[in-house]
């Protein structure tokens, strides 16, 4: 089904149509679940409430996710279905630029999805993807949820979790795991767990925490300054006043 | 794929867990489109915001609601994928009690998806279902959008449209009907071009409507006051006001 076929480009909604159109095809393919679109129209909402714009908090926390990926160790981007639709080459080259590993990781896992999700991250130049052959387990998720590998999620100090579940994000932070969370809903479990929470559409926030990491890669006082001055929850916050008003100013 | 198997009814977002599981199985059985998935997410964020609970200014508009049923003429209800798959005998019940025909309307119309959302009004006890076979057209919308029946949609003097898209609830109050929509989003373009706006979740707005339908039935006063007492965009800016003042609870 192409939704877009009779949508043209100067539409005022043709971002948010082209976006929705790339994961349906992710669903098509079969790498989507159900479950993905229906978040998808969570994450519309709030976007629109967030005026579909970057704001300052987005850009200050994506400062902050570039230095932690930059400080860690052992730095894992996980992806899932929905951000392989969405977004497979920023991903991939936000993983090339930071030196974080690529891993598959599923809320609603199938090998078959996993592979899936593999195959078009490699279509879009990443090497060495890891999630097939899962060895290890996050604590406290109930079976397929919690599978991972040694080598990846399960091993790493920092983990991005773009459009993450809030059980999953939770339990990795559990773990004792710095974690990036990338979500529009600044109420969510998500964004409440993780450790630097960016509330801007995943297809800009991967850019810009990109953009942030060539900036900050050979500065480590800029890194360091950026993690001091960046507090999650006063970012939060100052993300939903901002939801708030735009909402005061449609009604 | 079965996303409630592991959910126990105790779980506190089981209500909403179902209605996914039921757009889901719509959506596997061939009559819900993807769009609808998304749209359904939207609804949830909104449905959050409101508390998920019904407020007065819902059940103000149920009664304005009831009322325009009881004195059309010709009432029809306009019956699409994801109202099929969320609440059949709610809507079926609605139709007979207040005496509307009901005609499957959609916007991403195929004579298949038509026929199956026929079939499960008709498992759920409805008669004479339109739509299969359209023989008119609803002006300003194009081509598959805007087909419709002569005995239903075509000719209705009030038109109850849950969950309808923008695009085709401002076509028809061009065409002079009086509406009635049932929409989670007080700013949508629907909530705004309708005569009558239910802000409530869809499968608890048709009951309070068909219970308003029994309770004024035999009293033209109460139908009279009822619109009378109705104010939509009042009410609809008392709705966003709750929404606001949740988020600000939330937060």
């Amino acid at each position: 089904m192409n939704i877009m076929s009779d949508i043209p480009k100067t539409h005022p909604r043709y971002k948010s149509l082209m976006l929705r159109e790339r994961l349906v095809a992710g669903f098509d393919a079969g790498y989507v679940v159900p479950q993905g679109l229906i978040a998808h129209g969570r994450g519309e909402m709030f976007y629109y409430l967030l005026g579909e714009k970057t704001t300052k908090e987005a850009r200050a926390a994506a400062k902050a996710a570039a230095a932690l990926l930059l400080e860690a160790e052992r730095p894992v981007i996980s992806v899932n279905g929905n951000v392989a639709a969405l977004c497979p080459k920023e991903v991939v080259e936000l993983a090339e630029a930071s030196g974080a590993r690529l891993e598959v990781g599923l809320f609603h896992r199938s090998d078959q999805r996993v592979s899936k999700i593999a195959e078009v991250l490699e279509k879009n130049g990443a090497k060495g993807v890891l999630g097939f052959l899962p060895d290890a387990r996050i604590p406290g998720l109930e079976s397929m949820r919690g599978l991972c590998t040694s080598e990846g999620i399960y091993s790493a100090d920092v983990v991005l979790i773009p459009l993450e579940d809030g059980d999953r994000a939770e339990a990795l932070a559990r773990m004792g795991k710095r974690t990036i969370a990338i979500d529009l809903n600044p109420l969510s479990r998500t964004s409440k767990a993780a450790t630097v929470t960016v509330v801007d559409e995943v297809t800009k926030a991967l850019p810009e925490i990109r953009a942030c990491v060539e900036d900050l890669a050979d500065d480590p006082d800029a890194r360091r300054q950026a993690l001091e001055r960046y507090d999650r929850d006063g970012n939060l916050a100052k993300v939903m006043a901002a939801m708030m008003r735009n909402l005061d100013a449609k009604a």
